[in-house]
């Protein structure tokens, strides 16, 4: 059973400073949940109602929890709302620690960096998708919403156990690296060159810069760009959501070969 | 100044049985908006609040409103948040007639069906890219969440006023159409080819179809499919976002070449 300060605990894990302190976050729903445990996330307990577990789903992910050896424990609806983030929470809470990613040390040859997105949404969406394009390396501007956010966590899949970096930094460190090993720094513009007429040669690796939601990448990024990449569309209508150009930037530039030495 | 019984009204139209009675909807927010008076929506009047009005912002689509003879007055922040549906209105509402859609006669040369689309925001962002990608024909299954619902248009950003055709369709009636005319019907699938190898010559047109966040593409609609499409990435890894693998699909898609008789 859980205690009041218990569930005080983790409910204050929807706060930044408290998830930085205690280096743990929640997961929540079914989805989720379950692509943690195929992503070999590291849970530290689970929380489930009666109906959940008692529904296909719920007999199926008993399972693993047991096959794993995770903590779990029923908890009446009510007290799982409490914990809860979503209005439309399906009866399942786990805690996860904030996984060990490795220190970086030298530009990775495939990466993006968020400069500054805001929406927990789209921060998700891009991670989720980054995951799916085989990205390992994220980095993510200050400016950047948490993306231990639990709405960012939810619309991201589980992608966060999948990759190897994922660290809040400056573009200052970071870009002056890729700069300096001659590898590719691409940024989106509406003037930049249509991204499928790319053409980069003896590539030894790239990054790429993706803006905020409503005033695109920030001048001290900017400059250290060095292709700069379009979309074509509609010319007057407003540009592409930052989540749906990502996607396609990376269905692209995933594709680029890269020299190994 | 407006009266409780406007406001009443107003507010109804956050139902979507009221938006089909009063053939209206709401817009809210600069962006949007802005968005909408670029594609020439006809919008019947717009409130806004002072401060907003004193913006940079405020001042230049003043100017907007005036040339296009839009009725606007003044409203106090209390009333706007009232009537808005966000938590973080900013200070603008504009209220609009539902567009006059062309009658669907014949199958659209390049046309996406949503079949079954629930999140509001996955759906807005589809509409947001079909527009930006030219695409001016969408059918809806009767399972879709309302297409003018108010997240739905603030995510769309002024797409419904580019599409000639929008309606709620069935399946039957509509693929069976493009079958019958022998043009391609898309839909993606893990196991499909994978798009950007998709070789397809004389193509009359094509649809594509978006299926349900949680379950895909429905049964009845599958059987209409002539090319089965995928965006590889990692296997294990839960599946692209729809909005996300929309804009892919999206991207490859209108390159191809149409056959003009």
């Amino acid at each position: 059973m859980l205690s009041v300060a218990r569930i005080k605990q983790l409910k204050s894990l929807h706060k930044k400073k408290y998830r930085r302190q205690e280096r743990q976050f929640l997961l929540e729903g079914n989805r989720l949940i379950d692509q943690a445990l195929s992503a070999d996330a590291q849970l530290l307990e689970v929380w489930m109602t009666k109906k959940n577990l008692n529904s296909i789903f719920g007999k199926n992910i008993l399972k693993k929890f047991e096959k794993k050896n995770i903590p779990f424990s029923l908890a009446p609806e009510k007290i799982i709302r409490q914990i809860s983030d979503s209005l439309n929470n399906q009866g399942i809470i786990a805690l996860a620690p904030i996984p060990n990613y490795e220190k970086y040390n030298d530009p990775p040859k495939r990466a993006i960096y968020l400069d500054g997105i805001s929406d927990p949404g789209n921060m998700g969406t891009i991670l989720r998708t980054a995951a799916w394009f085989g990205i390992k390396s994220i980095f993510c501007s200050p400016e950047c919403v948490d993306p231990f956010n639990s709405k960012v966590v939810r619309s991201a899949m589980g992608a966060h156990f999948y990759f190897s970096h994922f660290d809040a930094i400056s573009e200052e460190k970071l870009l002056v690296d890729y700069s300096e090993a001659r590898m590719e720094i691409f940024g989106s513009d509406m003037k930049g060159n249509p991204v499928q007429t790319l053409n980069v040669e003896a590539i030894k690796g790239w990054i790429l810069i993706l803006g905020n939601e409503a005033h695109g990448i920030g001048e001290p990024s900017k400059s250290f760009i060095t292709s700069t990449i379009s979309i074509p569309g509609i010319e007057g209508l407003e540009s592409l959501n930052v989540s749906v150009a990502g996607g396609i930037l990376l269905h692209e530039l995933t594709s680029l070969k890269i020299v190994t030495n």
